[in-house]
């Protein structure tokens, strides 16, 4: 009844993160009827990019090179390290334009229940690589409750070995309000209120 | 910052339905980072599938070959035929072991608002079937807006051609409980109520 090529390709998609069969199904439907040109186009991208992309040996993100353009970068100041969780966060903080230094991407977070340890996290090359070049870590994992737990984590395995470690500031967002905002941020922002200055 | 090949894979993603820039970036991570071999098993599924799959030239249905194995088939009665929105419903139809006739799939319903008129949905090519070989049309559209909507559209075309149409009946589901159905389905299975047989 159902080409098996068809059949294929639905199976093929189910590949995709949060997608089940019938989403599959809608999604192959789609692009044999109405964007074979863009099936094409996603069919090249997805060779190139899985042959093509692999990961910075320096910083673990993303790239087409053994080292990223960002990594091999004089303009960088080297004395600082950022720990983000994933590629989408250094986006954040190069668009914050908050920053100068250098950046490791986890490529994820400590998530025992999904079987993801210290070992799936390359752990030992952050640390490796913060032993061989001294710096100051800034942990800006999310902060959720996986992200909090592997900034602990993180802060603990480099505290041990003389490493200076910060962790971003929790507070209220610019323009927030107290009457908004939830407890647990508010109660943090007067944790860690900080002196003005004259 | 974003190496251009993983740009392009995100950009390419894009073309699949429901699949904004956030998914789209959140699918790309994963393939990379976790399913590069389901990757490439999609990439070749992608190709295989718009190069082989087209349209069963009978039944309008999803075929590697010019006409497919069902409408082939001797087994089935050329004296009926069956219209339905999708190959899904199609093999609903299928599974159901209830109809031994043949099919035409719209592949999709009368929207005028996302531009799908008579046109679109091949409507000449159905009508030009029925006049060749005569036959009972079934509408099998579904019971939506636009599915109704089409269903009446049909039965108006084809009627003014001498052919013999019926609609899929509507009423309460297997199972059903006057007190649960909603009381559309439950007028509608008064006023097409069947006289008993004693």
């Amino acid at each position: 009844m159902m080409p098996s090529r068809l059949e294929e390709l639905i199976s093929a998609l189910r590949c995709l993160p949060g997608v089940g069969p019938k989403s599959a199904q809608r999604m192959a439907y789609h692009l044999l009827q109405r964007d074979r040109a863009g099936a094409v186009i996603l069919a090249h991208a997805l060779e190139s990019a899985t042959a093509n992309i692999r990961h910075c040996s320096k910083c673990n993100n993303f790239s087409e090179e053994e080292v990223c353009s960002l990594c091999l970068s004089p303009k960088r100041d080297s004395s600082l390290l950022c720990v983000v969780e994933m590629p989408a966060d250094l986006l954040m903080m190069e668009q914050a334009q908050c920053y100068r230094g250098l950046y490791f991407v986890l490529m994820g977070r400590l998530s025992p229940l999904d079987g993801i340890g210290a070992k799936e996290l390359h752990l030992e090359r952050l640390l490796r690589r913060v032993l061989e070049h001294p710096c100051e870590v800034i942990l800006a994992t999310n902060f959720t409750v996986e992200g909090d737990a592997t900034a602990h984590y993180l802060a603990t395995l480099l505290q041990s070995q003389q490493v200076k470690v910060s962790r971003i500031a929790r507070g209220l967002p610019m323009g927030g309000e107290l009457e908004q905002v939830d407890s647990g941020t508010l109660a943090q922002a007067v944790l860690e209120r900080r002196e003005v200055s004259a």
